[in-house]
């Protein structure tokens, strides 16, 4: 496979050695509300102590939101607004006996582009604030998007 | 919980009834060399006929991909870059047959933020190259994040 100096869409790229040229703009779609104000508090996984949180969505996205159903799992994806974006290794779970390890192979929110994934279980609906189990994301986090999880070809 | 008016980096934010105000910035950390070049060739999902693609990765992030082995498992976050973003519901897989569906239920790519999602295996890797099995997604498509799969909390 060649590499395509322009794609479909005319957009400029670089070449295999260069860093790739374009950049795209989130736009969030609202915010976690969770007690948990700061990563001294928050558990390095959901499942592992978190709080519920409320997801609070902003009204110009109501209409996506109509099929979500308490009991629900599904994948949220945040903005972790207070990572660093310049690490590429650490110790994971920020334990010094742990060898440094290349971000793309940790869940470290430190990261180039530190995008949250969390796999959350939805136990109530009030309109557009949805709350939901075990989520370790900070109080303020940027909500990116919600997908369903799909487990099996039948869930699609 | 209340909403902070700013966060604890006093970055402004609207109130609940609107919508938020702060964006974010997605730099690709690289793109996605595959044989699909168009929406109508790719399959919904990877386990249903994609072929293998190389995730071709920016110089600049080498030292993040260093503990990347043959034969894991990853989770490839991606900038569907060719999705409609003004899109809150779909038929799901495109069937007439099948109800409008708020966007949040299904894993169409046109959403609000269209950061694909895609479990893939990493088959070798050669450099900032990484050849991966069953990928959807399209020939260019910059490439967001890797996140290792956690599938228990030994794999943590």
């Amino acid at each position: 496979m060649t590499h395509h100096a322009r794609d479909a869409h005319g957009v400029r790229r670089s070449g295999d050695s260069g860093d790739s040229a374009v950049s795209y703009v989130v736009h969030p779609i609202g915010y976690v509300a969770s007690p948990l104000v700061s990563r001294d508090m928050a558990p390095k996984q959901g499942d592992e102590g978190a709080p519920d949180a409320w997801l609070v969505f902003d009204e110009g996205v109501r209409a996506g939101l109509r099929d979500l159903r308490p009991g629900a799992e599904v994948l949220l994806l945040t903005w972790l607004d207070r990572a660093s974006r310049d690490v590429l290794a650490v110790r994971p779970r920020d334990d010094p006996a742990r060898p440094l390890t290349g971000v793309f192979s940790t869940r470290s929110p430190d990261r180039p582009n530190p995008v949250g994934l969390h796999r959350v279980s939805i136990v109530s609906i009030d309109g557009t604030r949805v709350r939901v189990r075990d989520l370790e994301a900070l109080d303020g986090t940027p909500i990116v998007d919600v997908k369903p999880v799909l487990d099996s070809v039948g869930d699609r």
